[in-house]
């Protein structure tokens, strides 16, 4: 059978006040209940479904997404979606037990699938400029492949069991000096290994929020973050979009609405690019420790800084015990060692290993000692001094190409370091429409709207400059603007989907 | 300071109605009230505290969790237990975030830091049989080094960066055919890869548990399983002991408790070492169909069988859907890979999925590739071979040395397979006071009241027989057997602290 032809008999209406989306969904919805898509059949991938119908991706998801909720396809990750029924056994003849049914709730958000999309290879024919991803050419596996088989064998025995929770203790010494050198003053009994920040984040939110609860984000800040927190129930607040610390809107949530914690990306910021000058870490700094506020610093970028070092820290800075410092080793070595870590009062770090041994009784030792032998040997600095000096490259290539071919229509600030520009459309037309172009073109990004709570015009769009080298950029961005030349084209066929706001918004 | 002369100035009352534990607090917060104990202080380790008051070591952990529960010290693994105050910051002056106040709850029970004291390295001085794991002189790190080597330069560059949350594809296929060939149709989709198994039974927990929900588990379980399902919330209701599988008991239970799920351990079970009979599988699947009722079989232990191969698992028996198998590397390769899996419908383990991502988005990628490499190069079978004939070894010789030394006092059965014996004291003391003594001579078990959710005389305790040597231990037996000379001749001395039992009792 073919299904793409069977479902090209059909076309949406574009005039009609239903939403193309559910327009979609009740196409293969008939399919499927006239038994044309038996169970088990493979339906056609978003990219593909969204290309037939001439709509954005999302539009497609959502349609999925869709006849998800109503049972009648079911998605399986890094394969696909299917018709649902008998094929969805674990090989045997029938579902007979109500899965669905018996699921805790799971609050479906437009968010939900996003990270794990980013974690997901992108299609073969895309540039992918999404994902928040270093570039493999540059990982140091080959440093890490000496330095394992150098040491493996003086690797005491019992280090390849169980080890405690907080993580393993030469590893936690070198965190420990690593962070001190940093100006943060951190011993082993600060530092706790994690499967990378996402755990971090993870393990705060289990001890420190309850529903109802109040967190306050940036006005736009990273998915992850703001995925945790609006699943353990609590208000996600966002302080105003400004240029500057909003410092006194931060004083008027503080005193209306008793927040729980206050999650910052200070040091080029996810996604803006932005970094708190010392002056504004400061001045929150100050207004924090009369409110005792906890501030939860999130800070993977730091040391990718292409111009000049940025300020201290906020946990640094810290004169009153209220900063917890998250961060990775994700962004500078590679993510797929699941390594982040965290520094905090031993109080704080003792509670986290509670929870912590519910989920995974500690983190693998492997990369454990991995990492450890890297810091140790002295590696790390050189790494990073050639981190910097190439990505430095690969932004001022992309700020100049960015300026050559989408100049007219794009605004955007060159960010002093981490990875990604964060560009406004000038003219009419909203970054959705922009991508749905996009991945015709074959480049993608991230629409600015998945890293927001609350409506946005949708006007941004995160580009990650760090994963390709300058030729792929390059080929990357002239795509970007073969799109923009697309959708200047296109004007008035705006995607009817509205973005739905999730989270309460203030 | 002397610390420990200034404690001994001071003897408990074991006539008083006063528990020995709050005695013992108490006598430690008058010094740091008085200052004799400055802020920062190290207290003595719970082991010694013990033995400068004669008291068992569940009294001394009492005291300190007592003391740490008011605020008047910390205690931070692997580093001890230290007199609040100022020096629980993270290397500044003073805490003035009051962190203890600003957690969510989270329920002090007797066995919450059971887990984290078994991962921990016990005392230099201890023979533990207590943590249930290989011996590390059999781990295979030889070929795992090997495999690393040969294949690191052909992994592709990007499977070091993020990879599908349900896992690295490779392993979930090579885990397919694994569970394929044991007679479990898995197809990839069917499989996701965890951090441990301790993951899945968290993530379970997460996507079908919400308070005051019910699961039923054994009469005695994993105490991992009984902390998860406690900390959601849910009932944790018992079965009933018995030699055969309590079929009447899981009926009645079904139909008045309605439980989300039933947690067993069919195979070499921990803590028992019992495995369930062809018949007794065959009977529960046969009720479990009828009322679609939700099993979770943990299944570490099957492939280490000592004298025949043990009955399928439920999951291949399954004939309704409702097992969810779960099962780990840890017992077979080495712990510290952090390598569990779970086998189940794709709708499960997209839900699962979407858990997982927040929590650590996916497990680590070097583990994944090694423990690929190492099924793919087909070392699996002649490394449990290996395990089989050493581990049978053991238990022989476990089974003779606790005849001749111990015989007169405990009573237990030889187990098929697995890692434990599980020993039951015939005549008066309990499994507690024998622990007390049995640190004094140097090795330690699992008291049994750990592995209950409910009162018991502890009389039982739980023996692991893989991780040392046969020299070790003998030793460890013939220590095992002075502690019980010793209690023999204290008779009457037993210890005044009471086992709270902390989940609803039926």
């Amino acid at each position: 059978m073919d299904i793409s032809k069977c479902l090209l008999e059909h076309k949406l209406d574009t005039s009609s006040n239903i939403p193309l989306y559910l327009q979609l969904a009740e196409i293969i919805s008939d399919k499927i209940t006239g038994q044309v898509f038996p169970a088990g059949t493979k339906l056609p991938p978003e990219r593909v479904l969204a290309r037939m119908f001439s709509v954005s991706r999302t539009t497609a998801i959502n349609a999925y997404r869709h006849l998800e909720q109503k049972g009648t396809v079911n998605t399986r990750v890094g394969s696909g979606t299917y018709v649902a029924g008998q094929h969805c056994d674990t090989g045997t003849s029938a579902t007979r037990v109500p899965w669905a049914q018996l699921f805790t709730p799971y609050p479906q958000t437009p968010l939900s699938s996003i990270l794990r999309e980013l974690v997901s290879p992108p299609a073969a024919d895309i540039i992918s400029l999404s994902a928040g991803i270093g570039d493999s050419a540059l990982y140091p596996v080959g440093t890490f492949t000496n330095l394992l088989n150098e040491h493996i064998q003086h690797v005491g025995r019992a280090d390849f069991g169980h080890i405690p929770t907080e993580g393993y203790d030469p590893l936690r010494q070198s965190v420990a000096a690593m962070l001190a050198a940093k100006g943060i003053p951190t011993k082993k009994d600060n530092v706790m290994i994690l499967a990378g920040s996402q755990q971090g984040l993870y393990l705060l939110s289990k001890i420190l929020l309850e529903p109802g609860d109040c967190v306050i984000i940036e006005a736009s800040s990273f998915i992850g973050a703001i995925q945790v927190f609006q699943a353990s129930g609590a208000r996600v607040l966002s302080l105003p979009p400004d240029d500057r610390f909003p410092l006194a809107a931060l004083e008027d949530y503080l005193v209306r609405y008793r927040p729980k914690m206050l999650y910052l990306i200070p040091t080029f910021h996810n996604p803006t690019g932005r970094t708190m000058s010392l002056e504004e870490r400061r001045n929150l700094l100050q207004l924090a420790a009369r409110h005792r506020l906890i501030i939860v610093e999130d800070d993977p970028y730091s040391d990718l800084y292409y111009d000049w070092e940025p300020p201290p820290s906020l946990k640094a800075l810290d004169t009153y015990g209220g900063v917890v410092y998250l961060s990775t080793f994700s962004k500078i070595l590679f993510s797929g060692l699941r390594i982040g870590y965290i520094s905090a009062s031993p109080i704080l770090i003792n509670r986290l290993a509670l929870e912590k041994q519910y989920i995974d009784l500690h983190s693998n030792n492997i990369s454990q000692w991995m990492v450890h032998l890297f810091l140790e040997a002295g590696n790390l600095g050189s790494h990073l001094t050639l981190l910097r000096q190439e990505y430095k490259k690969r932004r001022d290539h992309t700020a100049k190409a960015l300026r050559r071919f989408c100049g007219k229509y794009l605004d955007f600030s060159v960010p002093d370091g981490g990875f990604y520009f964060w560009c406004k459309i000038k003219q009419s037309g909203t970054s959705r429409r922009l991508l749905h172009e996009a991945t015709k073109t074959g480049v993608s990004f991230v629409p600015g709207e998945a890293f927001y709570t609350t409506a946005t015009p949708d006007k941004e769009f995160r580009l990650c400059f760090t994963t390709h080298n300058q030729t792929v950029l390059q080929e990357g961005i002239r795509r970007l603007s073969k799109a923009i030349a697309q959708t200047a084209n296109n004007k008035g066929n705006e995607d009817s989907l509205l973005f739905t706001p999730v989270s309460p918004i203030i």
